[in-house]
């Protein structure tokens, strides 16, 4: 698994995006009870917490680039770390935000991979 | 411990730009042969490689400003995850460069901490 840790990095974070951008209530399936999100500083446990703080976010449309991805084999067996950057368009304005974000993704023994931790900032 | 990690990830942050500003040959001590670097998309392992590489980085002064720090605590037992985001200066260079980093702090069973995942990124 180990070897293969920059391919789940990659196919992670593209279905991350794309399922945050088209209906981010899906998200709950990626996250578990001890995944940790921290979003712009505020914390929350649990993937019941996390989605509901996602849905609120205060945007209707939203479109997530990636500018770079780069990981490495985390903590955990089978586990893999990931830093993001990009930028990000929310609703009708033109101007995209920068962002960074990391994630650890924790792998079950039948190779399942959820969410562990999850960071996210803007960028001024 | 767990309880702890947001200032374990301050003082490590802190004493981790002001060693690697001041004399970063002395970094090694904070990596252990299972520690990994990702600098600029181009990986190292272990102490004495990123060492290495840090010190062979084509600067002579660098001075790093911290914007934002969070953490969280990491998947391994008493780690903590950490996502920094900031400005550094190179040289006569006056114009800051941004830049994001992430490190995960494993810590041994005598609560001595070392840095296992390091991934850092200029943002353009």
């Amino acid at each position: 698994m180990a070897a293969n840790f920059e391919e789940v990095a990659k196919q992670f974070v593209q279905f991350y995006y794309e399922t945050f951008d088209s209906d981010r209530t899906q998200l709950g399936n990626l996250y578990r009870e001890q995944s940790m999100l921290t979003f712009e500083s505020s914390s929350v446990l649990g993937a019941g917490n996390i989605v509901e703080k996602l849905v609120s976010l205060p945007f209707q449309k939203v479109k997530h680039e990636i500018a770079t991805l780069d990981a490495q084999p985390g903590m955990g067996d089978g586990s893999v770390i990931i830093l993001v950057t990009g930028a990000l368009k929310v609703d009708e304005e033109e101007r995209p935000m920068n962002y960074t974000q990391t994630f650890q993704l924790a792998a079950t023994p039948d190779k399942q991979y959820f969410v562990y931790n999850d960071i996210f900032k803007l960028i001024y």
